[in-house]
């Protein structure tokens, strides 16, 4: 079984059509799964639901104990991109022994052109192959925790 | 790198608005990279463009033979699910010393409501994860080809 | 009020993902006007869900006897655009004194690249404008239904 | 001929994936015909691109000014929702004789759940059909530019 930990971000955005501005509701990974037709066994559970510029140290520290204490051992973040490296640092520091993934989206999953489905898809699969660690996926790479970096120009992450 | 090899399937169908009927006019393989903002160094290679029930021994000969001449030890095939299973046996009779993943979708892309890109994502990551061998990676899952076969009925591929 | 009789058509085809072929299951304009965010007092009756190549003498009889019947005298028709002009002949010998438009796509609601949502919008406009009589409401434009043909090679309607 | 003048407003708008807001790049109005297989003459043309409620007389004087020079006696005005009313009144007082239909959209066009092809749809019949007046077209229906608000609350348009 996979935890899939869900703390909002882009990922999770929607357009409020009465104030003209994007918020949070609920996620959309359940829906997400759906599409994709997923067979896993995903235990979906919303941590928090916030844009990752407002993420705070104790936001992480939440996270990090969510890790620790579910009982999966591959696990699945969706994040804002912003700060999506500073939380993997958190995990790797406080959560031994698992296979974490963190994963986002440059465009909101309810707007057409989202990058979101594929990252799903892709963060699943590193979580079921990859060795106990912490990783970012997107771009459909994977980057070890401390090898990455986002390129906030070009709005993808890199390799350091 | 890896190899993209596209033989068809529902995948890649659209529907032909003249005559009522769904066709194949191109791959959607690249414009679903865009989508994905990959990254990824993929060559993607139009093999043949067909519904894999017309599929013959020649043809997956043919893909068998473009997965050993390529440089690339990292190949992901879309293709058909009705008879996914069958090339999958082909390729791993044919290719050795290759982690080959095979994938498709249950909607065509061009629809709205496909699984192809989260199985595009899902299927590029484990090829770049999963030891040599023939792989089905569908429904967020991995299948060796011989452990693995599609429920026509449920429309999902299981173990077998 | 306005009265909208469905009777199917490319419209509200979807896709069977067991079978890949298209399929009518239910219809799609409520749904569709929920997305225009319609405040129009609109009565959706199905009528039939067939294509419209398999609309015999008898359906036509039907769906001219729901536009006698109904008390509303603005009356949306969707339909397959095959043989909606033959249908629009029906039912303007058997319906005097009401504003009736048909409409239809040409590529199916549930798709992503349907102009259903545009023609509906045009249609439900129609209606509400338009002198009594019976019209066909395609490409933006509206037809007398005895000035009208399907271009079947272009995929337009056209004045004749 | 249709003229179809571009002011703005959330129709329009789009999502800045580097940034994380909104913004305007170019029109989608020309695609939007398209997608709705149009066979009208519209002449589009992009006055601004710019939020309603940034509009200032200035430029409420200048659509003004294109609608009074333009030859066409039927014009569409793609406008944002929330000053939609004030333009409307400009356009009465300051245009005479053509027949001039406003509208817009709640949800961008580039998201997936827009009524703007709904919007469009219907403002291009209206345009065709309604008498020499300036009107809102919103929520399906038709409205005299001086019997006309915003609910700003429930993010429809009704009668006054």
């Amino acid at each position: 079984m996979i935890r899939l930990l869900v703390t909002g971000g882009t990922f999770d955005k929607e357009y409020d059509e009465i104030g003209g501005t994007l918020f949070f509701k609920d996620t959309h990974v359940e829906e997400m799964l759906r599409l994709g037709r997923s067979r896993l066994d995903v235990a979906v559970e919303t941590v928090m639901l916030i844009d990752s510029l407002q993420m705070t140290a104790a936001d992480r520290a939440r996270v990090a104990e969510r890790c620790r204490e579910c009982a999966e051992t591959q696990i699945v973040v969706t994040h804002g991109t912003d700060t999506m490296v500073e939380t993997a640092a958190a995990l790797a520091a406080g959560v031994p022994g698992k296979t974490i993934v963190l994963t986002g989206a440059m465009v909101p999953y309810a707007f057409g052109s989202s990058d979101g489905l594929f990252n799903l898809g892709s963060a699943l699969s590193f979580a079921q192959t990859l060795p106990p660690g912490v990783y970012i996926a997107m771009n459909g790479r994977h980057f070890a925790w401390d090898r990455v970096r986002k390129n906030k120009e070009a709005g993808i992450f890199e390799e350091i």
